[in-house]
């Protein structure tokens, strides 16, 4: 959330406000504290990647395992590792052992305060099913690392969207 | 734009509206068709990347040249490639004799409609001091690219945020 005293708000949402700051509009999210984006690899060298359709964009979009990070007692670095297992086990029903912080950045600096922190999960083990939670209906795949690209364009030439963050991710973590 | 059959829209802004479709709220630019941004590598091997500060995270980014594309006549996949030659330029300063669509996708599919088109450009000559326009202030970073993770891992330490499009726009270059 922005600062409140030079920060103007034209419209409060259920999830979104639209603001201003200095006359420069942005999109705000309400009740979370952060974002937490996981690039999760098997011991298999597996990718898991979710698949959702996405109402903003209309289409099926395939991401990295994300959610929103909500207000955890404890230090935030704590909070956001804690809310990327709990994402992470709840799209796609994998337990992490190892869960090492990437780094924290904007997703769209002109329009929006909302800031990404990526994470590398791995020694990771399948106890669930996943799928997500009773207002999300998620599919999981697990591509083989080696066939990640074919595979994504595959998936872009059928009209999925492919998100920006599987590619910033597995750069990240020198993948 | 959404279709706007079934989108409400709720404020309508300068330059971000925020409306809704089936009750999910999501914010939606205004007066443009698209978003470019453009992974940028010399001969020598340095990537260009540009530095400003921006309103809505209240901070300095680290980006990779990225702007609006507007309605230029021709189709759509020209267009974009010619805003991301001008983006370049007025940014950088620096003329691409090679620009290579690399991918379109979301920047944050549950926030906002926006979609970003990366490009690869090579084959670049320096032909002015970039900047960017009237109204953006940039500072350009010429970094080579063996040492950028270093380099980024430095800005971010000393406050700045980093873009996750710089290493989603490389890892989808291949680089």
């Amino acid at each position: 959330m922005p600062d409140a005293s030079d920060t103007k708000t034209h419209f409060a949402g259920r999830f979104l406000n639209l603001v201003s700051k200095n006359g420069w509009e942005f999109a705000t999210r309400t009740g979370s504290t952060g974002v937490v984006a996981i690039v999760a690899i098997t011991d298999d060298d597996h990718v898991l990647l979710v698949e959702q359709f996405r109402p903003p964009v209309g289409k099926f979009v395939i991401e990295i395992p994300a959610g929103l990070a909500g207000d955890i007692a404890g230090s935030e670095s704590e909070a956001f590792a804690e809310a990327a297992r709990r994402e992470l086990l709840e799209e796609t029903g994998y337990a992490a052992a190892s869960m090492r912080e990437l780094q924290t950045g904007p997703s769209s600096a002109g329009l929006t305060d909302e800031l990404i922190t990526f994470f590398e999960a791995s020694r990771l083990t399948k106890v669930d099913e996943g799928g997500g939670d009773d207002s999300e209906s998620i599919t999981v795949h697990a591509i083989p690392r080696a066939e990640l690209r074919a595979w994504l364009t595959q998936q872009a030439a059928s009209g999925k969207l492919i998100d920006p963050k599987i590619g910033a991710a597995l750069w990240m973590a020198g993948r």
